[in-house]
């Protein structure tokens, strides 16, 4: 049976090797809508492989060029945030939610409440507005698939089990560049030193994420949300090879591990196929070859955005907004050489300190917190560092 | 619901290890038959201690005694193979069949006629009956739950999952004590550095099959039968921590692992709870502790026990039988002082070359074909070392 997929974000990291597993199982899947933030091009050339009918770029001021380029094909163009939730709430039965930022809270939200099977690749989403999300993932009776490799990990260990059988999440952390580097040499890390990740080639925001290891505590939050576990019951555990994508244990002490290589076309596939699986052509897994798994506790004094993640997810409300948005500020300054590393934790904790915020109770309430927090966040860089 | 349990060979290390969790959740469990081979003194305690009404003692001529410690309790007593093949088939709805050697084929026949579900702790079961097993459960509809740190993280691991999805087995093996020892080392073995187990603590045989890597042959047998891959399929992985108690790997490239600490109670307790959990007093699993995992590819020059099972396997037929049955007769030789290490493995070779048997069509046709090779085997040491 053929199964109709949306993918928003079609022209990313996350879409295109989604629409490398799409075209290598053409009988499986039929792509009906895609869109992409600003690259019509792109969107265009997608348009024409897959024979999708709706495509949808974010920037308004590309609609002409993209109806233009669309101009032959079968395909509806469309642009703006309305037509992205359009496209979100579409025909298809499972959407691929690969936008990045907060741009695809709206898009997300649109495709649960239309009880979709969404393959939820947005980090944002879980973090920002995790409560909401999963509130109306369960009255629309919509499914979340986790596409991040740690949290499609924990899924697929998860599979068929009860809720109270589960005690415990161990998500892991390659522990990024400055892993066993001392806490002096990290003060003076520079962008350069920061984005080189030693195992996934990724986005410099997210290879920042990676080196203050927020990118484990923004998981954390997520893995919460999606899982319903407290945040006592999920641990960190830095894992440098990044072979074992994350672990669940069992009230019996019984652990089960989900390993592959670092490719996301693995647990993409995952949610394409799910409850069933299709092939890829990642690379198998060579354990002998690899030889060798080392795990050991995160530094909570060199890391300390992890705390910072642990007492957002605690404090619960708007904080983990507030977290998400100071950092995202932080990261960017730091990179554009306005911050030293330190100062990224260091703003975020003063954000967070000074953030009174009421609870989200709806999308709009959370994309409010974000943007006062970016400019809270940015007042506070110009006051400290003018 | 309270789940009524018959434990088959209910003195020993694994009906030891289930009636500790059985005695840990009274209110799921009651025990209604158990058996022992010839210990009438602790069968008559675990009488007293669960309840349970029907108790059965192998060797015939402890009847008499059984009998006596039973008066005064609601419990039945019974002697010899019949009474065996009663408990396996009375009232309770799981069998934990732990009856160690050929004597357990008879009774875990009988369960699985009888619809039971069976948790399997018997290796020889399925080494020497697999098919005729298999068989049987499939046509009563009698459900196999293997108990079996190796097999049971299989099942564990295949939770769910379509036959169509699972590429390969990964079984994993410690090494056992000559796990890096030079060839020249290994053929100057003494019982007593053969019996020296790293992880586990063991029976002599057991240890000497784990030196011999024989015992993760017979594994791979068990798992044939078991799970339904073929040979090629199968792969044996060398992991000395014992950390990672199996492995599955789908089509998608995803790999599934399960982890615990070296605890039977871990994999009984999935046995009773399946397809749920109960909690375990079983040590939790710190990989921050334990820090490192090492993987490596068996070396079958050194451990030529292997490449027999595969050979075993792949031939089918009767040939496991005589594998398994010509290396109890070596390992006992060798542990008696009568043969070296390296001639288990020659005693073995030459005891599959010279085997001319049909395929069993029953479990006397297994248990004949045993005897024989037993006889045979004995025979052609005697020839080659008088």
């Amino acid at each position: 049976m053929t199964r109709k997929i949306a993918i928003l974000g079609a022209t990313g990291s996350i879409g295109k090797s989604t629409l490398d597993l799409v075209e290598r199982s053409p009988d499986r899947f039929a792509v009906t809508a895609v869109t992409a933030a600003t690259n019509v091009e792109a969107l265009a050339d997608i348009v024409r492989r897959t024979g999708a009918t709706f495509a949808v770029v974010a920037d308004e001021s590309r609609y002409t060029d993209l109806a233009e380029l669309l101009v032959g094909t079968n395909c509806r163009a469309a642009a703006g945030e309305d037509a992205l939730i359009e496209a979100a709430a579409c025909e298809a039965e499972l959407v691929i939610a690969a936008i990045v930022g907060c741009a695809g809270l709206m898009p997300v939200m649109a495709a649960l409440q239309a009880s979709k099977t969404v393959a939820l690749a947005n980090k944002e989403a879980l973090v920002t507005a995790g409560a909401l999300m999963m509130d109306m993932a369960r009255s629309s009776g919509a499914t979340l698939l986790p596409v991040d490799s740690e949290h499609n990990a924990i899924f697929q260990c998860l599979a068929g089990s009860r809720a109270q059988d589960v005690s415990r999440l161990i998500l892991t952390a390659s522990g990024g560049p400055f892993r066993i580097a001392s806490a002096e040499t990290i003060s003076m890390a520079t962008p350069a030193q920061a984005v080189a990740h030693p195992n996934w080639s990724m986005g410099a925001k997210i290879s920042v994420d990676s080196a203050t290891m927020m990118n484990k505590g923004l998981e954390l939050i997520e893995a919460h949300y999606l899982f319903g576990l407290p945040s006592q019951r999920i641990d960190i555990l830095v894992h440098p090879q990044s072979v074992v994508h994350s672990m669940v244990e069992f009230v019996d002490g019984s652990v089960l591990a989900q390993l592959g290589s670092a490719d996301m076309r693995i647990p993409i596939a995952y949610a394409l196929a799910w409850p069933e699986r299709i092939a890829t052509p990642a690379q198998r897994l060579d354990l002998a070859a690899i030889a060798r798994l080392d795990f050991e506790a995160p530094d909570p004094d060199r890391f300390p955005a992890l705390r910072l993640a642990r007492e957002a997810l605690e404090a619960g409300g708007a904080a983990p907004i507030v977290l998400n948005a100071a950092n995202e500020v932080a990261v960017a300054s730091f990179l554009a050489g306005r911050i030293s590393f330190p100062e990224i934790a260091h703003l975020v904790h003063e954000a967070l300190i000074g953030a009174d915020y009421d609870a989200p109770r709806s999308v709009s309430d959370v994309l409010q917190i974000d943007a006062m927090t970016r400019a809270r966040a940015q007042a506070m860089m110009t006051a400290s560092c003018p």
